[in-house]
Protein backbone atom coordinates (compact mmCIF):
# COMPACT_ATOMS: atom_id res chain seq x y z
CA UNK A 1 0.00 0.00 0.00
CA UNK A 2 1.60 3.20 -1.21
CA UNK A 3 0.59 6.65 -0.90
CA UNK A 4 2.01 10.06 -1.76
CA UNK A 5 1.65 13.30 -0.18
CA UNK A 6 2.55 15.70 -2.97
CA UNK A 7 2.86 19.76 -3.67
CA UNK A 8 2.02 20.44 -7.15
CA UNK A 9 5.20 21.46 -9.21
CA UNK A 10 7.83 21.06 -6.80
CA UNK A 11 10.28 18.69 -6.43
CA UNK A 12 7.41 15.91 -5.53
CA UNK A 13 6.64 15.66 -9.29
CA UNK A 14 9.89 13.70 -9.21
CA UNK A 15 8.00 11.11 -7.20
CA UNK A 16 4.74 11.50 -8.47
CA UNK A 17 6.02 11.09 -12.05
CA UNK A 18 8.18 8.29 -11.09
CA UNK A 19 5.10 6.32 -9.67
CA UNK A 20 3.02 6.85 -12.85
CA UNK A 21 5.94 5.34 -14.17
CA UNK A 22 6.33 2.07 -12.27
CA UNK A 23 2.27 1.42 -12.23
CA UNK A 24 2.53 1.81 -16.27
CA UNK A 25 5.31 -0.90 -16.08
CA UNK A 26 4.29 -2.78 -13.26
CA UNK A 27 0.71 -2.01 -12.62
CA UNK A 28 1.54 -0.97 -8.69
CA UNK A 29 -1.35 1.10 -7.98
CA UNK A 30 -1.06 3.96 -5.20
CA UNK A 31 -2.84 6.59 -3.91
CA UNK A 32 -2.12 10.29 -3.88
CA UNK A 33 -3.06 13.67 -1.84
CA UNK A 34 -2.42 16.93 -3.10
CA UNK A 35 -1.03 19.12 -0.31
CA UNK A 36 -1.66 23.15 -1.09
CA UNK A 37 2.07 24.22 -0.46
CA UNK A 38 0.74 28.03 -1.46
CA UNK A 39 -1.66 28.24 1.03
CA UNK A 40 0.94 26.54 3.65
CA UNK A 41 -1.09 23.49 3.95
CA UNK A 42 2.01 21.89 4.66
CA UNK A 43 1.92 23.71 8.23
CA UNK A 44 -1.22 22.15 9.58
CA UNK A 45 -1.47 20.09 12.25
CA UNK A 46 -2.94 17.14 10.07
CA UNK A 47 -0.11 17.45 7.44
CA UNK A 48 3.02 17.83 10.53
CA UNK A 49 1.13 14.06 12.10
CA UNK A 50 2.39 13.17 8.61
CA UNK A 51 5.61 14.68 8.29
CA UNK A 52 7.06 17.37 11.19
CA UNK A 53 9.22 19.00 8.74
CA UNK A 54 6.48 20.56 6.67
CA UNK A 55 7.75 19.42 3.39
CA UNK A 56 6.89 17.65 0.62
CA UNK A 57 7.29 14.47 -0.97
CA UNK A 58 6.55 12.23 1.48
CA UNK A 59 5.94 8.41 0.80
CA UNK A 60 3.56 6.44 3.02
CA UNK A 61 4.59 2.94 2.86
CA UNK A 62 2.50 -0.01 4.24
CA UNK A 63 1.52 2.69 6.90
CA UNK A 64 5.49 4.27 7.52
CA UNK A 65 6.05 7.77 6.13
CA UNK A 66 9.55 7.79 4.31
CA UNK A 67 10.88 11.48 3.13
CA UNK A 68 13.98 12.71 0.94
CA UNK A 69 13.45 12.49 -3.02
CA UNK A 70 16.81 10.42 -2.94
CA UNK A 71 15.74 8.18 -0.61
CA UNK A 72 12.20 7.74 -2.07
CA UNK A 73 14.00 6.94 -5.49
CA UNK A 74 16.02 4.38 -4.35
CA UNK A 75 13.56 2.60 -2.14
CA UNK A 76 11.18 2.40 -4.99
CA UNK A 77 13.69 0.89 -7.38
CA UNK A 78 14.41 -1.55 -4.62
CA UNK A 79 11.09 -2.25 -3.88
CA UNK A 80 9.84 -2.66 -7.79
CA UNK A 81 13.18 -3.86 -9.69
CA UNK A 82 11.20 -4.46 -12.60
CA UNK A 83 10.63 -1.02 -13.46
CA UNK A 84 14.38 -0.39 -13.67
CA UNK A 85 14.14 3.06 -12.99
CA UNK A 86 18.36 2.95 -11.92
CA UNK A 87 20.88 0.44 -13.03
CA UNK A 88 21.56 -2.20 -11.79
CA UNK A 89 24.87 -2.57 -12.56
CA UNK A 90 27.17 -1.36 -8.90
CA UNK A 91 29.14 1.05 -10.88
CA UNK A 92 26.54 2.75 -12.67
CA UNK A 93 24.27 2.68 -10.25
CA UNK A 94 26.54 4.53 -8.20
CA UNK A 95 26.68 7.27 -10.87
CA UNK A 96 23.36 7.72 -11.15
CA UNK A 97 22.74 8.15 -7.53
CA UNK A 98 25.89 11.06 -7.63
CA UNK A 99 23.56 12.56 -10.64
CA UNK A 100 20.53 12.56 -8.45
CA UNK A 101 22.52 13.83 -5.25
CA UNK A 102 23.53 17.22 -7.41
CA UNK A 103 19.97 17.84 -8.36
CA UNK A 104 19.17 17.30 -4.81
CA UNK A 105 21.86 19.17 -3.14
CA UNK A 106 22.82 21.87 -5.50
CA UNK A 107 20.69 22.53 -8.31
CA UNK A 108 17.27 22.53 -6.24
CA UNK A 109 18.52 24.67 -3.48
CA UNK A 110 20.20 26.86 -5.53
CA UNK A 111 16.48 27.31 -7.67
CA UNK A 112 15.39 27.97 -3.77
CA UNK A 113 17.29 31.14 -3.55
CA UNK A 114 15.24 32.24 -6.53
CA UNK A 115 12.44 31.29 -5.51
CA UNK A 116 12.08 31.45 -1.71
CA UNK A 117 14.92 33.57 -1.07
CA UNK A 118 13.26 34.56 2.06
CA UNK A 119 14.45 31.40 3.26
CA UNK A 120 17.79 32.28 3.41
CA UNK A 121 18.19 36.04 4.66
CA UNK A 122 15.67 39.11 5.86
CA UNK A 123 15.64 42.12 4.05
CA UNK A 124 14.45 43.54 0.68
CA UNK A 125 18.36 44.04 -0.32
CA UNK A 126 19.17 41.03 0.77
CA UNK A 127 16.48 38.79 -1.09
CA UNK A 128 17.11 41.04 -4.55
CA UNK A 129 20.88 39.65 -4.24
CA UNK A 130 20.44 36.30 -3.44
CA UNK A 131 17.92 36.18 -6.47
CA UNK A 132 20.48 37.74 -8.75
CA UNK A 133 23.23 35.60 -7.91
CA UNK A 134 21.70 32.41 -7.67
CA UNK A 135 19.69 32.55 -10.71
CA UNK A 136 22.85 32.95 -12.49
CA UNK A 137 24.61 29.56 -10.76
CA UNK A 138 21.28 28.16 -11.25
CA UNK A 139 21.95 28.84 -14.82
CA UNK A 140 25.35 26.86 -14.89
CA UNK A 141 23.78 23.93 -12.85
CA UNK A 142 21.29 23.77 -15.84
CA UNK A 143 24.03 23.92 -18.15
CA UNK A 144 26.21 20.92 -16.60
CA UNK A 145 22.86 18.65 -16.09
CA UNK A 146 21.84 19.25 -19.87
CA UNK A 147 26.00 17.78 -20.87
CA UNK A 148 24.03 14.41 -18.97
CA UNK A 149 21.22 14.13 -21.30
CA UNK A 150 21.87 10.96 -23.23
CA UNK A 151 23.20 11.30 -26.86
CA UNK A 152 21.11 9.55 -29.45
CA UNK A 153 17.53 11.15 -27.98
CA UNK A 154 16.52 7.94 -25.83
CA UNK A 155 12.82 8.45 -24.47
CA UNK A 156 15.01 7.48 -20.90
CA UNK A 157 18.21 8.49 -19.15
CA UNK A 158 19.30 5.14 -19.35
CA UNK A 159 18.11 4.64 -23.05
CA UNK A 160 14.60 2.89 -21.96
CA UNK A 161 11.69 4.13 -20.71
CA UNK A 162 12.01 7.77 -18.25
CA UNK A 163 12.88 7.65 -15.17
CA UNK A 164 13.52 9.40 -12.03
CA UNK A 165 16.28 11.02 -13.94
CA UNK A 166 14.71 12.34 -16.90
CA UNK A 167 11.46 14.01 -14.45
CA UNK A 168 14.12 15.43 -12.21
CA UNK A 169 15.41 17.13 -14.80
CA UNK A 170 11.77 18.05 -16.61
CA UNK A 171 11.55 19.36 -13.00
CA UNK A 172 14.50 21.67 -12.88
CA UNK A 173 14.13 23.01 -16.27
CA UNK A 174 10.65 23.88 -15.51
CA UNK A 175 12.01 26.09 -12.69
CA UNK A 176 14.25 27.48 -14.47
CA UNK A 177 11.52 29.03 -16.62
CA UNK A 178 10.10 30.62 -12.87
CA UNK A 179 13.91 31.88 -12.81
CA UNK A 180 14.00 33.84 -16.10
CA UNK A 181 15.81 31.04 -18.19
CA UNK A 182 14.25 30.55 -21.22
CA UNK A 183 14.38 26.90 -21.99
CA UNK A 184 14.95 27.18 -25.21
CA UNK A 185 18.52 28.59 -24.18
CA UNK A 186 19.52 24.70 -23.09
CA UNK A 187 18.06 22.99 -26.58
CA UNK A 188 19.32 19.65 -25.81
CA UNK A 189 17.99 19.77 -21.65
CA UNK A 190 14.75 21.17 -23.27
CA UNK A 191 14.05 18.66 -26.42
CA UNK A 192 14.72 15.70 -23.94
CA UNK A 193 12.04 17.60 -21.32
CA UNK A 194 9.59 17.51 -24.37
CA UNK A 195 10.19 13.85 -25.15
CA UNK A 196 9.80 12.63 -21.74
CA UNK A 197 6.68 15.01 -21.57
CA UNK A 198 5.18 13.29 -23.97
CA UNK A 199 5.53 10.41 -22.51
CA UNK A 200 1.86 8.83 -21.21
CA UNK A 201 2.69 8.59 -17.45
CA UNK A 202 4.55 11.60 -17.29
CA UNK A 203 1.35 14.13 -19.47
CA UNK A 204 -0.83 12.21 -17.05
CA UNK A 205 0.96 13.68 -13.59
CA UNK A 206 1.41 16.71 -15.40
CA UNK A 207 -2.10 17.02 -16.18
CA UNK A 208 -2.67 15.51 -12.64
CA UNK A 209 -0.85 18.27 -11.29
CA UNK A 210 -2.46 21.16 -13.62
CA UNK A 211 0.78 22.34 -14.81
CA UNK A 212 2.34 23.77 -17.65
CA UNK A 213 5.70 22.36 -18.71
CA UNK A 214 7.15 25.77 -20.06
CA UNK A 215 6.14 28.78 -17.62
CA UNK A 216 8.79 30.75 -19.02
CA UNK A 217 7.53 34.70 -19.64
CA UNK A 218 9.88 37.26 -21.56
CA UNK A 219 10.60 40.05 -19.61
CA UNK A 220 8.71 43.02 -20.50
CA UNK B 1 41.76 -0.35 -5.60
CA UNK B 2 40.51 2.85 -3.78
CA UNK B 3 41.69 6.00 -3.60
CA UNK B 4 40.07 9.27 -1.78
CA UNK B 5 41.09 12.74 -2.73
CA UNK B 6 39.38 14.89 0.93
CA UNK B 7 39.95 18.28 2.12
CA UNK B 8 40.68 18.25 5.76
CA UNK B 9 38.06 19.17 7.82
CA UNK B 10 35.22 19.34 4.80
CA UNK B 11 32.67 16.75 4.14
CA UNK B 12 35.23 14.11 2.83
CA UNK B 13 35.89 13.73 6.31
CA UNK B 14 32.58 11.41 6.08
CA UNK B 15 34.57 9.34 3.59
CA UNK B 16 37.72 8.98 5.11
CA UNK B 17 36.60 8.12 8.60
CA UNK B 18 34.22 6.13 6.75
CA UNK B 19 37.25 3.95 4.55
CA UNK B 20 38.92 4.00 8.07
CA UNK B 21 36.54 1.76 9.69
CA UNK B 22 35.71 -0.09 6.26
CA UNK B 23 39.67 -0.86 7.09
CA UNK B 24 39.21 -1.56 10.73
CA UNK B 25 36.48 -4.00 10.22
CA UNK B 26 38.03 -5.84 6.54
CA UNK B 27 41.25 -5.14 6.11
CA UNK B 28 40.54 -3.29 2.86
CA UNK B 29 43.67 -1.00 2.24
CA UNK B 30 43.67 2.65 0.29
CA UNK B 31 45.04 5.36 -0.27
CA UNK B 32 44.47 8.92 0.52
CA UNK B 33 45.47 12.58 -1.38
CA UNK B 34 45.46 15.46 0.90
CA UNK B 35 43.77 18.67 -1.34
CA UNK B 36 44.47 21.69 0.09
CA UNK B 37 41.31 23.68 0.33
CA UNK B 38 41.93 26.50 1.65
CA UNK B 39 45.25 27.46 -0.70
CA UNK B 40 42.23 26.45 -3.50
CA UNK B 41 44.23 23.37 -4.63
CA UNK B 42 40.74 22.15 -5.80
CA UNK B 43 41.00 24.71 -8.60
CA UNK B 44 44.20 23.47 -10.23
CA UNK B 45 44.36 21.90 -13.90
CA UNK B 46 45.81 18.39 -11.70
CA UNK B 47 42.66 18.31 -9.45
CA UNK B 48 39.93 19.55 -12.17
CA UNK B 49 41.29 16.76 -13.96
CA UNK B 50 40.06 14.56 -11.29
CA UNK B 51 36.96 16.32 -10.46
CA UNK B 52 35.91 18.95 -12.73
CA UNK B 53 33.56 20.14 -9.96
CA UNK B 54 36.32 21.02 -7.98
CA UNK B 55 35.16 20.02 -5.07
CA UNK B 56 36.02 16.97 -2.58
CA UNK B 57 35.34 14.00 -1.85
CA UNK B 58 36.23 12.18 -5.22
CA UNK B 59 36.56 8.20 -4.56
CA UNK B 60 38.34 6.60 -7.17
CA UNK B 61 37.36 3.09 -7.67
CA UNK B 62 39.69 0.77 -10.16
CA UNK B 63 40.55 4.50 -12.13
CA UNK B 64 37.21 5.95 -12.23
CA UNK B 65 35.51 8.67 -10.62
CA UNK B 66 32.96 8.93 -8.22
CA UNK B 67 31.48 12.02 -6.80
CA UNK B 68 29.11 12.85 -4.00
CA UNK B 69 29.32 12.20 0.04
CA UNK B 70 25.43 10.43 -0.52
CA UNK B 71 26.53 8.32 -3.93
CA UNK B 72 30.14 7.23 -2.23
CA UNK B 73 28.27 6.44 1.19
CA UNK B 74 25.71 4.18 -0.49
CA UNK B 75 28.50 2.53 -3.42
CA UNK B 76 30.99 1.46 -0.20
CA UNK B 77 28.05 -0.37 1.73
CA UNK B 78 27.31 -2.51 -1.22
CA UNK B 79 30.66 -3.30 -2.08
CA UNK B 80 31.93 -3.95 1.52
CA UNK B 81 28.46 -5.24 2.78
CA UNK B 82 30.10 -6.79 5.57
CA UNK B 83 31.29 -3.67 7.37
CA UNK B 84 27.78 -3.17 8.02
CA UNK B 85 27.82 0.51 7.13
CA UNK B 86 24.31 0.94 6.34
CA UNK B 87 21.06 -1.21 7.28
CA UNK B 88 20.34 -4.23 5.18
CA UNK B 89 16.38 -4.26 6.23
CA UNK B 90 14.92 -2.40 2.77
CA UNK B 91 12.80 -0.11 5.16
CA UNK B 92 15.67 1.04 8.25
CA UNK B 93 18.18 1.22 5.00
CA UNK B 94 15.63 4.17 2.85
CA UNK B 95 14.77 6.02 6.92
CA UNK B 96 19.09 5.78 7.02
CA UNK B 97 19.19 7.58 3.13
CA UNK B 98 16.75 9.70 4.11
CA UNK B 99 18.34 11.15 7.36
CA UNK B 100 21.87 11.45 5.19
CA UNK B 101 19.99 12.93 2.71
CA UNK B 102 19.10 15.63 5.06
CA UNK B 103 22.41 15.86 6.25
CA UNK B 104 23.59 16.56 2.66
CA UNK B 105 20.82 18.50 1.48
CA UNK B 106 19.95 20.73 4.49
CA UNK B 107 22.20 21.16 7.25
CA UNK B 108 25.77 21.02 4.94
CA UNK B 109 24.40 23.93 2.58
CA UNK B 110 22.88 25.87 5.51
CA UNK B 111 26.61 26.05 7.12
CA UNK B 112 27.99 26.78 3.74
CA UNK B 113 25.76 29.79 4.06
CA UNK B 114 27.49 31.01 7.39
CA UNK B 115 31.49 29.58 6.67
CA UNK B 116 31.66 30.38 2.70
CA UNK B 117 28.50 33.33 2.48
CA UNK B 118 30.84 34.23 -0.54
CA UNK B 119 29.41 31.53 -2.49
CA UNK B 120 25.62 32.83 -2.26
CA UNK B 121 25.83 36.41 -2.93
CA UNK B 122 28.07 39.51 -3.13
CA UNK B 123 28.23 42.62 -0.93
CA UNK B 124 29.00 42.72 2.75
CA UNK B 125 26.06 43.60 4.01
CA UNK B 126 24.27 40.30 2.61
CA UNK B 127 26.77 38.21 3.58
CA UNK B 128 26.61 39.41 7.11
CA UNK B 129 22.79 38.78 6.85
CA UNK B 130 23.10 35.68 5.42
CA UNK B 131 25.58 34.49 8.27
CA UNK B 132 23.70 35.36 11.01
CA UNK B 133 19.91 33.69 9.32
CA UNK B 134 21.44 30.56 8.42
CA UNK B 135 23.70 30.40 12.05
CA UNK B 136 20.08 30.34 13.52
CA UNK B 137 19.22 27.83 11.25
CA UNK B 138 22.05 25.43 11.08
CA UNK B 139 21.07 25.55 14.98
CA UNK B 140 17.95 23.87 14.62
CA UNK B 141 19.28 21.62 12.07
CA UNK B 142 22.10 19.77 14.64
CA UNK B 143 19.09 20.06 17.43
CA UNK B 144 17.19 17.44 14.78
CA UNK B 145 19.85 15.63 14.18
CA UNK B 146 20.81 15.54 18.19
CA UNK B 147 17.00 14.01 18.36
CA UNK B 148 18.33 10.68 15.75
CA UNK B 149 21.33 10.01 18.35
CA UNK B 150 20.65 6.35 19.22
CA UNK B 151 19.34 5.55 22.79
CA UNK B 152 21.81 3.72 25.24
CA UNK B 153 24.69 5.25 23.95
CA UNK B 154 25.91 2.45 21.63
CA UNK B 155 29.32 3.80 19.66
CA UNK B 156 26.82 3.53 16.49
CA UNK B 157 24.40 4.76 14.93
CA UNK B 158 22.39 1.21 14.42
CA UNK B 159 23.97 -0.16 17.45
CA UNK B 160 27.58 -1.63 16.64
CA UNK B 161 30.33 0.28 15.61
CA UNK B 162 30.37 3.67 13.95
CA UNK B 163 29.28 4.11 10.39
CA UNK B 164 28.20 7.21 8.01
CA UNK B 165 26.00 8.69 10.29
CA UNK B 166 28.23 9.06 13.33
CA UNK B 167 30.89 10.60 11.50
CA UNK B 168 28.70 12.75 9.32
CA UNK B 169 26.89 14.64 12.81
CA UNK B 170 30.31 14.34 14.10
CA UNK B 171 31.39 16.78 10.68
CA UNK B 172 28.44 19.00 11.91
CA UNK B 173 28.74 19.52 15.21
CA UNK B 174 32.06 20.34 14.83
CA UNK B 175 31.67 23.19 11.98
CA UNK B 176 29.20 23.93 14.51
CA UNK B 177 31.70 25.18 16.62
CA UNK B 178 33.00 27.49 13.47
CA UNK B 179 29.46 29.10 13.62
CA UNK B 180 30.11 29.78 16.96
CA UNK B 181 27.80 26.93 18.50
CA UNK B 182 29.08 25.82 21.71
CA UNK B 183 28.63 22.09 21.61
CA UNK B 184 28.45 21.68 25.33
CA UNK B 185 24.95 23.33 24.45
CA UNK B 186 23.79 20.38 22.44
CA UNK B 187 24.72 17.89 24.92
CA UNK B 188 23.37 14.51 23.66
CA UNK B 189 25.43 14.99 20.20
CA UNK B 190 28.00 16.61 22.05
CA UNK B 191 28.30 12.90 24.29
CA UNK B 192 27.53 10.64 20.91
CA UNK B 193 30.33 12.80 19.14
CA UNK B 194 33.10 12.37 21.54
CA UNK B 195 32.29 8.67 22.11
CA UNK B 196 32.90 8.26 18.04
CA UNK B 197 35.51 10.26 17.76
CA UNK B 198 37.75 7.88 20.90
CA UNK B 199 36.86 4.90 18.55
CA UNK B 200 40.42 3.94 16.92
CA UNK B 201 39.11 4.26 13.24
CA UNK B 202 37.76 7.80 13.93
CA UNK B 203 40.55 9.31 15.92
CA UNK B 204 43.22 8.31 13.34
CA UNK B 205 41.12 10.29 11.13
CA UNK B 206 41.15 13.18 13.03
CA UNK B 207 45.26 13.17 13.58
CA UNK B 208 45.61 12.04 10.08
CA UNK B 209 43.76 15.07 9.07
CA UNK B 210 45.57 16.94 12.16
CA UNK B 211 42.00 18.21 13.31
CA UNK B 212 40.70 19.35 16.88
CA UNK B 213 37.29 17.71 17.65
CA UNK B 214 35.98 21.21 19.38
CA UNK B 215 37.09 24.08 17.58
CA UNK B 216 34.32 26.16 19.57
CA UNK B 217 35.92 29.87 20.55
CA UNK B 218 33.83 32.04 23.37
CA UNK B 219 32.89 35.03 21.80
CA UNK B 220 34.58 38.05 22.92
Amino acid sequence: MLELYYGAGTCSFVIHAGLEIIRSLTGTQYTSHRVKVHQGEQRTPQYLAVNPQGQVPVLVADGQPLTQVVAICDYLDRRFPEAQMLPTDPWERAQAMSQLAFMNNTAHPTFAHVFMSHHFGEGEAVQAELKRFNRLRFREHLERIQQWVPAGDPDGWFGGHPVFHDVYALTLLRWGGLAGIDPDSLPRLWAHSRRVAASAPVAATLVDERLELNVYRQPG
